[in-house]
This record gives C-alpha cells, sequence and structure tokens, in this order.
C-alpha cells in the first residue's frame, strides 16, 4: 500500500512537534503571516541572507556583526532597538539586494530551532509566496516530510495549516500520506481554495483579526498569493539562503 | 460583535489544554472511537451509572466495590483482568440496566482528569451518538464551552474533530467563536457531512486504519450515526450519570 513512498506528517502546532519522529526528516517550517512569507520575499529580492532570531537582544548582536539590517516587530509595531518590521513589502530589491537581514519572530524561529534540536536533516521554509518551490523540492527529495506549523503561541491557526493544506495537494501522490492532521489541513485546503482571503476574513481568523486591526490587510492579502517570491530558503549553519 | 454571547473554543489534542481558560468553563470529552460513543449508550440502556477510570487496578478495584461490570480495551481486545470491552453493542439494555459500568479508558479519561483538576464547572461528553442531547445543553446553558478532543496519545484525529465540527454547525448562532481550531474543525465537518462514515474510509483515517485492523467496522460505522443514544452524560463526583 505504501509503494515504498516516504513519509509525510503535519504537526499543527509546535506542542506537538515532540509527537512525530523528526530524526533525519526534511522539516518545512510554516509561519504564513508573516514570517516565512518575508524570508523567501527578501532572498528573491536579492537579500545575501536571512538570519532568523529569537531573541530582540540577539538580532541587535548579530546586526552589528554581519553590518546587516535588523528587523522584528510585536503587537503589529517595529520593536524599539531594530530598524525594519516584519511586512514583505518593507523588503524591495533596491533596498535589501546583497544585505544580510537578522530577523526576530517569536513562534517560526523558536520551532525552527526546535526542529535544529530533534535533527532535522534538512530546514526549509514555506509560505504561499514559494509554494512551487516548496513543492518542487519535497519531490524531488523523495525523503520523510514534516510539515511544522507555527502556530500562535502554540495555537493552531489556519493560514498555516492551509498552507500545509496546499503542499498536501500537491504532493499527495508522492508520499505516503497517514497522519489525520494532514487530512485535515487537506480538507480544509480543499474548501478555502477558490479565495482564501475570504475565507480567512469571512471564518474571522484570529491572526487575521489580529493584524487587521494593526492596519495590515494588504500584507495579508499578499502573504495568500502563490509564488511571489518563488526561492527555497534552505537553512545552514544559522542562516537561510537560497537552495 | 459579540452580543454578549459565551465564547467556544474547541482543542484538538490534549497537549494543547494548557493553552485554553478550563477555569469555571463547561467542558465537553469527545473521544468518539469509542469512549463517548459507549458511556451514552450505556446510560441510555439503563445503566445506573459509567465510572471513568484511567488504570486497570482502579477499575477492577472500583468494580469490586461497587459490584459494577468491568470493561476496557487495548489494542482491540478485552484487557486481563476485566469483563467486558469498549464496543458499544455490549451494552445492550438486558444486560446493563441497572448496573454500574466502571469503563477503563486512556485518552478520554485522562482528558477528563485534566479539565477536572483545571477547574471546569461543568463536565459533559459528547460523540454523534448524543449530538442532540449536548447541543440543547451547551445552547440552554448560555455559559463559556471548551470542546475538548481526546485524540489518539495527543495526535489530532479526524473523528474528535469532526464531532466539535457538527456541534459548532448547530450551536454557532448562539456563541462567539473567535477559535481558528473551531473554524477548521466547522470546515472539515461541512466538507464530510454527507457521509461521515465515507470520508473516514476514504481518507485513512488513523484510528479507523487501527480499529479496522481489529474487524471493528461496524463498530466504527454505528459510533458515526447521530442520535442513537440521546442522552447527556454529566459527570459529578467519579461519575457520569444522564444529567
Amino acid at each position: 500500500m505504501t509503494d515504498n513512498k516516504p513519509a509525510l506528517h503535519t504537526v499543527l502546532s509546535p506542542a506537538l512537534l515532540n509527537l512525530y519522529d523528526i530524526d533525519n526528516a526534511i522539516v518545512v517550517i510554516i509561519d504564513v503571516l508573516r514570517a516565512t512569507s518575508t524570508i523567501p520575499t527578501a532572498l528573491f529580492n536579492g537579500a545575501a541572507c536571512v538570519m532568523p532570531v529569537d531573541s530582540v537582544e540577539r538580532c541587535i548582536e548579530l546586526g552589528k556583526s554581519t553590518n546587516g539590517i535588523t528587523a522584528g516587530e510585536r503587537e503589529g509595531k517595529v520593536i524599539e532597538g531594530l530598524q525594519h518590521g516584519n511586512s514583505p513589502f518593507e523588503y524591495y530589491p533596491e533596498f535589501i539586494k546583497g544585505k544580510v537581514l537578522v530577523l526576530t519572530t517569536t513562534n517560526g524561529t523558536r520551532l525552527l530551532h526546535m526542529a535544529l534540536e530533534k535533527g532535522a536533516k534538512h530546514i526549509v521554509t514555506g509560505s504561499f509566496a514559494n509554494l512551487s518551490a516548496v513543492v518542487n523540492y519535497l519531490i524531488g527529495q523523495k525523503q520523510r516530510v514534516i510539515l511544522a506549523c507555527a502556530a500562535w503561541k502554540n495555537k493552531i491557526n489556519i493560514e498555516d495549516t492551509l498552507f500545509a493544506g496546499a503542499v498536501i495537494s500537491k504532493v499527495k501522490a508522492y508520499f505516503d500520506i497517514n497522519c489525520d492532521s494532514s487530512t485535515i489541513a487537506a480538507a480544509l485546503y480543499d474548501e478555502a481554495k477558490d479565495d482564501l482571503y475570504a475565507f480567512i476574513k469571512n471564518r474571522r481568523a484570529s491572526h487575521y483579526m489580529r493584524l487587521s486591526g494593526y492596519g495590515l490587510e494588504k500584507d495579508i492579502q499578499h502573504c495568500l498569493i502563490t509564488d511571489t517570491a518563488n526561492v527555497l530558503p534552505l537553512y545552514e549553519d544559522g542562516k537561510l539562503c537560497i537552495g
């Protein structure tokens, strides 16, 4: 029944990651609003690399040592002491080309480090902005995959689940998927795919409510468009570079 | 926007329960295959009460002191030292009437005790077997609700998520639901509702695979039928009785 296809699992919250065998798997970190949408955008527009860090202090420190741009937001505002925010729109080519972006995010970075500690073989980041790049990579590698949603403070969210579903809809013929969370993600995507933005808005996704309260609807719409920055951010030695 | 409606949240795995405010909420314990399908069935068929316990030792002990029927399965077989299994079909009226059923289950009982420790105001059990009773109770109480899925060893499962979605589809006008897990459950149910059994079978739900491997397809089909045992098991002082 498996035809020797590699397994694929979806983890809908970082709090569930320890239930899965991460060792030697390819892990896709998913944080659609907005870290893993901004990361491929910066790379696509010419950034030398993106360094994801989990604290403001580390962000400032690495910003100095790499002569990089420091970026991060909390509650929709640029963090004091940093230079830029989390919006993909900030990282246009004329600004980011050739530069190092040091980005502090909460949910996504923490999850990336968890996957690293648990022995992931390769870590990449995924969002609608680079859906095809992720899909092509996973199909090509022919190895066990974990789609890891960053969620919001461990609470499952719609947008990351939707992206997992989008990936599954495109790779399912190549993997053995016996995982209820994957089925749930795929079903959600099936229901929403004709208009992701309308689905999220109408269903009042909690993160939509939070970000739209900060005036970030334009970011949300952009983060749901497919292949706007179709490169593969691959993590190695503390950096995400085009893989 | 809330119209003073009480909030409803869905918790898709016991591992996520600590992210939610359980204190003083009504908690619905959901373990469709098969604990919370068997519990209302036994009560509907005349059991005096059901005592859910989390260990075989405690089950045997309580079975003796209450002169009750001890029941529990692991891997689809009756546990050594106990008398009966977890199938709703075992608890027909001629057998169960007037008796105490002491039932040991893993996922559901543990979750019930967690909800109790976190200060739940009322705890009830829900499954398709008593969908209407649960829905009517929640609408009538007008209090904050947590739909708590027992899952499988903390891994999210389809059948419990589907039941949460079924409840939401019927109570959503009465609650303020700003919870992505609830949205996901409702979307899954929308997609599956025309034929729950076909959905679970076709999507190869992990628990379906496990139970059908033990020859329990008949149980699975039965556990997806609505209102076969339409009573409300309400937990108090270690017992579930009709509320």
